[in-house]
């Protein structure tokens, strides 16, 4: 995340009054200020998102990158096709087919990351005041997409297994045929850690298909998982004609080249291919060649093997870091992949209002507000172990107990936080750059 | 274009009733079959807008890549900031002051293409039925992003020199405030080839200021002028204020990166930011970073030089041709930069009905009706010149002439082209890919 200089100061816009409705939605967060003190190098950041990209065999990436500028450079540097390279959709089959999912590349629709794939199903099924049903919390790019499109979200519990089908079948129910889709990230859930469990994968699909409600699985971590194989997808449990599924090579590869995908049912994948010429013309012919040369001529695989052992190093560093550092009353989620750990702090704090002094003492986080649309998560957090080496989670682990432990002190003395807190509206995060 | 397969068949869509309202608007085109086929080698295709990648120097690119990943490869391959990376955004102000744009790196937001920057704008301005101002005809990708928002165009005549002021002046008067802004091409307009006199930047500037009515100026071309030096751009005339400028690397360097940007003034810059962020969360770094690489080492208005001469060529070879070949009755605009000509065919022919008989004859070129959003446009085309060898343009010429001389016959055999073509509803082909 960069900073956004001159964002402190006051703007008046000679705009106000001729934006679009939906641009109403879209306000400056508070939080990116604070994510531009977060990346100074002496803060730990538990934040960002970003792939640990110093693992990856650069010089073999370049090296490729030289090749196929000698070879195919003409066509890297030219125009294509809307839908995407028709060899790179073949080789996602393949990779899909690694947790199950049976397609056809003709179905495909190759986008600029997930979150354009986000963007497009969005922007086709939602008008404005339709429902989207999405985990409690949900990811926060995911959120300020629908926000973007004027969708409401609504909310359906999780526990440790992941979404909780009873409460999905009330929501389905609460929303009176308003619901367009089940936004769900099944493995390793960006920000809570948890995984849907292989009975309720089916089970989920199973009450989605009776209502007639879309599923939207958006799966970018599922080969990221510590423990044994990949889960089949819930798109691969007869999901055909219900599931619209969301890839993406930013976790396994390199988010740094966009590109992620999107498989549909065909009509649907039509409507997708008209929309995405309509926003981007065509995803980049470079960064797609390049996807493609990687995945036949390196072993990804391997490279996937080793980002998990890596990241499972880092798991562990942030797990025990907090069993040994966190004050009683504070709990967490214990992610068996992925990048993230769900953090809930002790009764009475608050962890946006806590944010600052946490900055001060020199570690960073994203405040659980940011991940609910209705103003939920104060006492959450989300923590990533992705990017800091191990002894700087620890070495951040121990700032942010000292700050939670300042936080309790002050609790005793003066009260809860939210009686604290100052006036002033929830905002959204940044989406997770930092 | 890929041939998009399987798109003949019928395809029953179950999820039809639950799209947004939107959705409506996106029909599969057509031309997009024809497209498939036009791009067949034996084929002389003049309908493309794809830019002559080949003279690029692919090995200096090739070992920029590799040296990139050598030196900077975790950044590359990183996410990166919403509003795009800070020093391609200084280097991109240089650029501007090529045409006399004097702006901040903080005003200018970094797009996958131009086309997202289009997309962001409208998305930020325009609710349904919000009325959008553009040439007659106008960019056929343009065109699809206002109805994707289910914006309404209004189109303004030009003549050779452009927009003519006393119709925006009418146009302005008769959407009676719900005019949102003046989407304009002022260089070597796609498709019209025209460009906008000098005198009429500043009159048609001073009209929408006036009229509080924001210009979006897509300048992709103002570089790859033929005649001297480039044209002060409309925004360096005092439009700071009421002018969203657009440009991009896709015709001075190469499309297939997907690099353009926004130059906006502030208090949009930053809704564009926020809709960016939820659109794709970042551009690609790696391609960022190459453009970078790209203009700071390599000598690329030299190679900008090498594309105008090229293109110029190309240029005489088409219009010499139409010249010596075309029926006494056809008409056509002569463009001084860019990739287009405008032909209009003789009175009772029509350019969409005759296609495949084109096609036929091995020549592709796009029907004018998709440059319109009211369905006018039957007797024009767009002819590029920018991609077929001079050879190859002579050819498609002599191919084409034959066509339409059959066509004329046709006519005075049988009576005009409209009363003879099949029902059905003007649709718009697909982006200018083949």
């Amino acid at each position: 995340m960069q900073a956004v200089p001159g964002s402190g100061g006051v703007t008046l816009d000679a705009f106000t009054g001729r934006y679009a409705a939906r641009t109403a939605g879209m306000t400056t967060s508070e939080i990116r200020a604070l994510f531009a003190v977060a990346s100074r190098p002496e803060v730990v950041s538990l934040a960002g998102g970003m792939p640990y990209t110093s693992a990856l065999p650069l010089d073999a990436v370049g090296k490729l990158l030289s090749d196929l500028l000698a070879t195919r450079g003409a066509q890297a540097l030219q125009y294509g096709s809307g839908q995407g390279d028709p060899v790179l959709r073949e080789l996602i089959c393949e990779v899909m087919a690694l947790e199950g999912v049976q397609a056809s590349p003709e179905d495909v629709v190759v986008t600029v990351g997930s979150q354009q794939a986000l963007d497009l199903v969005t922007r086709i099924f939602c008008d404005p005041g339709d429902v989207v049903l999405a985990e409690a919390p949900s990811y926060v790019g995911a959120l300020g997409t629908f926000a973007a499109y004027q969708a409401e979200v609504r909310h359906v519990a999780m526990d440790a297994d992941g979404l909780q089908p009873e409460a999905l079948r009330e929501a389905i129910a609460a929303a009176g045929g308003r619901a367009k889709f089940l936004y769900t990230i099944p493995n390793f859930h960006n920000p809570a850690g948890t995984s849907l469990s292989e009975p309720r994968r089916d089970e989920v699909l199973a009450i989605c298909q009776e209502a007639g409600l879309l599923v939207l699985e958006d799966n970018p971590y599922g080969l990221l998982g510590f423990d044994g194989p990949p889960v089949r997808a819930i798109r691969a449990r007869g999901g055909e004609d219900d599931v619209v599924y969301l890839g993406s090579f930013s976790k396994t590869f390199a988010p740094g080249l966009r590109v992620g995908w999107v498989l549909a049912p065909h009509a649907v994948r039509e409507k997708l291919v008209l929309a995405s010429e309509a926003s981007v013309l065509c995803p980049p012919q470079l960064n797609q060649l390049a996807v493609v040369d990687y995945l036949t001529t390196q072993d990804w695989q391997g490279q996937v093997q080793v980002f998990r052992e890596l990241y499972r190093e880092r798991r562990d560093a942030l797990l025990d870091a907090l069993t040994q550092r966190m004050p009683a009353g504070t709990t967490w989620t214990h992610p068996t992949g992925g990048f993230y750990v769900w953090t809930t702090l002790p009764e009475g704090l608050d962890a946006k209002v806590m944010q600052p002094r946490a900055i001060t003492a020199r570690v960073a986080y994203v405040p659980g507000i940011g991940f609910y649309a209705d103003g939920s998560g104060q006492r959450e957090l989300r923590l990533s172990y992705c990017f800091p080496e191990p002894d700087r989670i620890r070495e951040g682990v121990r700032r942010l107990a000292r700050v939670v432990e300042a936080e309790l002190e002050l609790l005793r003395t003066f009260g809860p936080t939210h009686a604290r807190r100052q006036a002033g509206s929830v905002q959204t995060p940044a989406p997770d750059l930092a």
